[in-house]
C-alpha cells in the first residue's frame, strides 16, 4: 500500500504481512492490536520485575487507535520532516509505547522483553539517547505536554510543515503548573495542529487523582484556556477514533481529548486497585491468557506525506558588533546586539522570551526577526519547554530571563539534559550588582544550578566583546548551554580579534613575582582588575584570571597560576556554594597537589542598595579583594 | 473606637486623628485615601530613583478599600493570631505597600522616603525579614497567591482562626503554572477564607500581557477552576468595595476578584503607556500635583476579633523508632517512621505530599496524624508554597518528594530563603541507586541546589538510627532545611544512643597509619566501608567520614583527616559539581594548606539497571573506591 509504511522486522514477532492492522481494518481488529499492546505490557513489565503495565493498560486502545488510523510516521526514517510527532509525557507508561515499537516492526520481541536491563535501549522512562523516535525524555510528569506545545509551534510558525503533535498524559499530571503554562500557550498560538490525550484512569500513585473521573473538571478547565475538549470513553475504539478525526478536523485551536479509561484494564485483579501503580502483574501467565493471549498482530502506520525540511531564512556572514576598548558596555546589551547579528548570519536561531526581553535585550532580535521570536509570557518552565522542543526540529534556541527566575524552570533544565537536547538559556541580571531590586531578582544560585546539569557548558564573560563572541559560539555546542549576563555597563577589556574558547580563559594581569592569583569572572573581573593595579602600586603583583567559561574550567591555566602563585582567590557575585570557587576545584581533583584557596562570595542576604554598595557590602568589591589578598599574602609569610 | 487600632505615629504624617479614613466614612473619603497612595508612592520612587510606581498606582484604589472597610489587623502587634493576613504577590509594587504602611501609621514619612536606600527596611521588594507585617518575601511573581493558600489552609485546617487571606496579584503574573497549582488546590480545599485580588492593568514589563484587558479571559480559567469570580472596575471605590463584600459572604470556594485598572492611574502622561514599568515618573512634582497634592490623610484598620493561638494537639515524650545494628532499612522508612513519632510528640509538625507518600513513606504519618497531613498531589511548587505559608503561622513543615521533583520548585526554595522561612524538605529516591527507573527518577543536582540556598542546611544520613536524630533534630533549625533519603535498604550502623549534631561527621574507620581519608555520605558510607575493609586486609589502611552534615561541614574532622592523610576521597551518589566533592572544599578555603583531593561522583547519564549495576557504572561502588584508593596511594608514593 502507498500509504503505508513497510520495513523489515521479524513477522512472527511484529505481526505478518498479512496480520498488520490497517487504518481500514475493523474496530475488532484494533481491538485486539490493543488487547497485544496490554499482553506485551505485561509481558516487558514481568521480564523486567519493574515497570508500569496498569499505567500501560488504561491507554492500550488509544494507542491502537492512534498507530491505526491517525499517526502518520515512517519508522525507518524518524528525521522525515513530514512525520508526526508523538510525546509520551506519562513516561512511565514505557511498556505500552515499547510495546507499540513492537506492533510498528521497529523492535523486536527479544528486545522487548529487555525492558529496564543494563544496556538496553528500552530504559524505566524513554529517551532520545537511545530511541531515535523519542522525542524527548519523558518521566518527570507534565513536561510532556510543554514540549509538545513547543514542537507543534514549531511547525505551525517554523517548520511550516503540516505534522501533527500528539502527546498522551495521565490525569494526575494534570496537577502540574507546567500543564497550564503549555494549554495557555497552545491556544494562544492557535495550535490546531496539536492534540492532547489525556489517560484518566482516576489512579495516581498513591491513590485517588484529585478529580478521578470528574471528566467535567478538566473539560471545563481545557475550555475555559480555550481548547477543543472531546470526552470519550478511552475504550471504545470507535469512540477514540472519531474524537481523533475530531481533532484532527478542528482549527484555530488545540484539541484535548479527555479519555475515561479503567486502570490495569484487561485483566480483573488488576482493574481499577489501587496499590498497584508501578508494578508488574502478581501473575503475568494469567494475565496474559485473561487478555487473550499473545497474538501475532502489528500495525502499519500510514505513511508522511511528502515534506521537506525546513527552509531557513537564508542567513548571511556572521558580523558580530565591534565595540572599543574601554567603551562602557553592559553584557545583557552584547548579548541582545550579538543574538540579533546571530540571527541575521544564520536562519535556524529561535529566540525565546519570558516576558523581560526589554531587560534581557532579547527584543534587539524581536526587532530584527520577528518571525523567529516567540514570546512566551511569564511562563519559565514552558519557555524551557519550548526551546526543547524546537531543538528537536532542527532549531537553534536562545530562551532568555533574569537568571533568578530560570531556577523556575530547573527541572526542566535537567530533563532536556536526559534528552541530551542542544539548548541556550541566557540569564540576566545576575547577582548582587543589580542594585535596589533586591534579593529576589538577584541571580545567586544560577552557576551552582546550571554547573549541576549533565553535559551543561557555563559561560560567564566580563565585557561586550567577549559576550558576543560566546553568544555565537555556544550555538553549537552540544547539551544545555548557559549565560550569565550583567544588568550594568562595564568597560569593555578585549579587542575585536579577541578568540574566547569554551573552556579557556584569560590572563589578564601576570608577572614572574605574583604573590597570588584572582580568579573572577562577570562583574568581578573589573573589581579584581582594579584591585590588582592597587596591589601592583603598593608592590603585591598579582595574577588576575578571567574565568568566563566556568565549566568546562581552563585546567592548564589555573594549574600554571597555582605553581606559579601557590595561592587562588576567587571573588564571585554568587552564593559560595557551587559557583567559581568550587569550579576552580575542578582542577584539582586528580589527587595532585592543591594550591592554598580563598573566596570572596556572597555569603549574606541582600537588602536594597546601588550596585557599588552591593559589592561592598558582599565584600566582593575591589577594596574588599585587595583587603584578602593583603590578609593571604601576610599569613603565607607567617 | 473599639473595633478600630489605635496606635502612635506622626498625626501630620500619617493622617492626624481627626483625618483617619475609617469604615464608615464615605466613598469619597476612600477616593482621597487611594490618591495619597498614590502620591506617596510617586515620591517614594522618586526618592529611590527606581521603582515601580505606575503598577502601583493602578491598585490603590483597591488597597483604600481594603485598608479601610475590610482588612482586620493590628499594626502593633503581627503576632496578633486573630489578624487577617495580606500577600502583596506583585511585590515590585511595593511603593503602593509602603504608602499603606505610612497611611496605617506604621511608618513615617520620613521612612517611606528611604525606600530602597542602603540599611532601609523599605527593600526594592518586601520581605519579612526587615517588616514585621510582611507575610513572606515577594518579587519572583506569581508566588504570593500559592503562599496565600498555604496560610488559608492553616486558618481553615489547623489554627482554625477565622482570619482571612488577602492576597492582591498582577494580571501578569497569571500565566505562571504556579499560580494554577494554588487555584486547584484552593478550591479543593475550599477555602473560602482566601480573596485574590488581580490588579488587571493590562501592561505587563514589556508590553502588554497575553489578554489585555479580557476579564472574561481570566474569569473562564477561576471559574473553571471553582473559583467564585467578581468582575469590577478596579477604580469604582464603591464596586470594589461590594467585591470584598461578597468575597467575604461567598462560602465553600475561594474568591478571586478581577479588577479592571490603569496602570499609572491618576497621572494623564503615565496612564495606560508602555515603556514606563518599573521607572520613576519623569516629573514627580507635576504628577503630585495632578493627583491634588498631599494629603493629610491616614486610614483606621479595623482591629481583629479577640482569637487565641492555634490549639496544637498535646504531645509527649519524643521516642524515636529503635533500629537494631544490622539491621536492613531504607533510609526513606526511618524518615516516615520519625516523622510519625516526631508528630506524636510535637503538635505543630505538618506534612505535606506531592502524591508520592507511598514512596517518600510520608504516608506512615498520615496513617496516624491525618489531621494534620495535607495532600498536595503533583505540584511540587505549590507543596513548597505551602510549607511557606505554614511556616509563617508557626506550624513546623515537612513537605516531601522525589528529590529529582523538589527541582521543579527551585525559584520557591530560594524565595523562602529570602524571606528566612522554616520549613523542611525531605527529598527521596537519591542518585542512582534507585536502579531501574532511571535518570528521569534520579536525585543527581539536589545537593547542588540546596546548598546554594542561602542560610540553608543540608543533611544526607546513611541509615535508619541517623536519619531518626536528623528529622527531629531538622525541626529546630532556621532556615531552609533539606534532608535526602534512599530508596534501598541500607544496614544499620549505628546504635540507638548516638548523637548526630547538625555541623557533626562520623569517623567510621581510622588508624595511626591511614594512607588517605574517603569522605562519604548516605549510599556511599556503605560502598566505602567495604572497600576500606578489603584494602585493610590488602594492608592500606584508610579513614572512613560519614559526612552526614553537608552543610555545614565539619571542618575540624575534614582538616584532622587531611592533616593525617593528607588526601581526601570524596565518593557520592551525585553530579560532581556541587554535592560533596565540593562542599568539602568548604573545610578549606581560608587560605590555608589544602590535601590532594579527588573525588568519585556520577558523571555520565545512566540508563536503566539494577542498584547494584548503577553503582559500579558510576563508578561509586565498593570496587571502583578501591581501585580509586590504590591509584591514589601509588601516585602519592611516586
Amino acid at each position: 500500500m502507498a500509504d503505508s509504511t513497510t520495513y523489515g522486522g521479524d513477522p512472527e514477532g511484529a505481526g505478518g504481512a498479512g496480520t498488520r492492522v490497517a487504518a481500514t481494518d475493523t474496530d475488532e481488529r484494533l481491538h485486539e492490536l490493543a488487547q497485544q499492546l496490554r499482553v506485551d505490557s505485561v509481558r516487558a513489565a514481568d521480564a523486567a520485575g519493574s515497570g508500569h503495565p496498569t499505567s500501560s493498560m488504561s491507554a492500550a486502545d488509544v494507542m491502537a487507535v492512534l498507530l491505526a488510523r491517525h499517526f502518520h510516521y515512517d519508522f525507518a526514517r524518524p528525521d522525515h520532516p513530514g512525520n508526526d510527532r508523538f510525546v509520551l509525557s506519562k513516561g512511565h507508561a514505557s511498556p505500552l509505547l515499547y510495546a507499540a515499537y513492537k506492533a510498528v516492526g521497529a523492535v523486536t520481541d527479544e528486545e522487548l522483553l529487555t525492558f529496564r536491563a543494563q544496556g538496553s535501549r528500552l530504559e524505566g522512562h524513554p529517551t532520545p539517547r537511545r530511541l531515535p523516535w523519542v522525542e524527548v525524555a519523558t518521566g518527570s510528569l507534565g513536561q510532556g505536554i510543554g514540549v509538545g506545545v513547543g514542537i507543534a509551534l514549531s511547525g505551525k510558525r517554523l517548520d511550516r510543515i503540516p505534522y501533527r503533535v500528539w502527546v498522551l498524559c495521565g490525569d494526575s499530571e494534570l496537577a502540574e503548573g507546567s500543564v497550564w503554562e503549555a494549554a495557555e500557550q497552545a491556544s494562544y498560538e492557535r495550535l490546531d495542529n496539536l492534540t492532547l490525550i489525556v489517560d484518566v484512569n482516576r489512579l495516581g500513585q498513591r491513590g485517588p487523582t484529585r478529580h478521578e473521573w470528574d471528566l467535567d473538571a478538566y473539560d471545563r478547565r481545557f475550555a475555559a484556556f480555550g481548547w477543543h475538549v472531546v470526552q470519550v470513553d478511552g475504550h471504545d475504539v470507535a469512540a477514540v477514533d472519531r474524537a481523533c478525526e475530531e481533532a484532527r478536523a478542528t482549527t484555530g485551536r488545540p484539541t484535548v481529548i479527555l479519555a475515561r479509561t479503567v486502570k490495569g484494564k484487561g485483566v480483573a485483579a488488576a482493574e481499577n486497585r489501587e496499590g498497584l501503580h508501578g508494578k508488574p502483574l502478581s501473575d503475568a501467565e494469567a494475565a496474559v491468557r485473561e487478555l487473550g493471549g499473545s497474538r501475532h498482530v502489528g500495525v502499519a502506520v500510514q505513511a508522511p506525506p511528502a515534506a521537506r525540511s525546513p527552509q531557513t531564512v537564508p542567513g548571511g556572514d556572521l558580523e558580530l558588533p565591534r565595540y572599543d576598548i574601554g567603551d562602557e558596555v553592559a553584557t545583557r546589551d552584547a548579548f541582545g546586539q550579538a543574538l540579533t547579528a546571530l540571527g541575521s548570519a544564520r536562519g535556524d536561531v529561535v529566540v525565546l522570551d519570558g516576558e523581560v526581553g526589554d531587560s534581557t535585550r532579547a527584543e534587539y532580535f524581536a526587532k530584527e526577526h520577528p518571525e523567529r521570536y516567540v514570546e512566551c509570557y511569564i511562563a519559565e518552565q514552558q519557555l524551557v519547554a519550548d526551546a526543547v522542543g524546537l531543538a528537536t526540529r532542527g532549531w537553534v534556541p536562545y530562551a532568555s530571563s533574569f537568571a533568578a527566575f530560570l531556577t523556575r524552570a530547573h527541572d526542566f533544565v535537567r530533563m532536556a539534559a536526559v534528552s541530551g537536547a542542544g539548548i541556550n538559556l541566557v540569564g540576566s541580571h545576575a547577582g548582587v550588582a543589580i542594585g535596589q531590586d533586591g534579593p529576589s531578582q538577584m541571580g545567586l544560585e544560577d552557576l551552582a544550578m546550571f554547573r549541576s546539569v549533565h553535559g551543561s557548558t557555563v559561560l560567564y564573560p566580563c565585557d561586550a566583546p567577549q559576550t558576543a563572541r560566546l553568544v555565537a559560539a555556544m550555538a553549537d555546542l552540544d547539551g544545555v548551554r548557559y549565560l550569565r549576563t550583567s544588568r550594568g555597563a562595564s568597560p569593555v577589556l578585549y579587542g575585536p580579534e579577541e578568540e574566547f574558547p569554551v573552556g579557556g580563559s584569560k590572563v589578564l594581569r601576570s608577572s614572574a613575582d605574583d604573590r597570588l592569583t584572582v580568579v573572577a569572572a562577570g562583574i568581578t573581573v573589573h573589581e579584581a582588575l582594579t584591585a590588582a593595579d592597587s596591589l601592583a602600586r603598593a608592590g603585591v603583583p598579582v595574577r588576575v584570571i578571567d574565568l568566563y567559561s566556568v565549566k568546562p574550567v581552563d585546567r592548564r591555566t589555573l594549574r600554571e597560576a597555582a605553581e606559579s602563585t601557590g595561592c587562588l582567590l576567587t571573588v564571585e557575585d554568587h552564593r559560595q556554594e557551587g559557583g567559581i570557587g568550587d569550579a576552580v576545584l575542578d582542577a584539582f581533583c586528580d589527587g595532585g597537589p592543591v594550591p592554598r584557596l580563598a573566596r570572596l562570595a556572597v555569603t549574606t542576604m541582600p537588602g536594597s542598595a546601588t550596585p557599588a554598595e552591593q559589592l561592598r557590602a558582599a565584600g566582593i568589591d575591589a577594596e574588599s579583594i585587595a583587603a584578602a589578598v593583603r590578609l593571604l599574602v601576610e599569613h603565607a609569610v607567617r
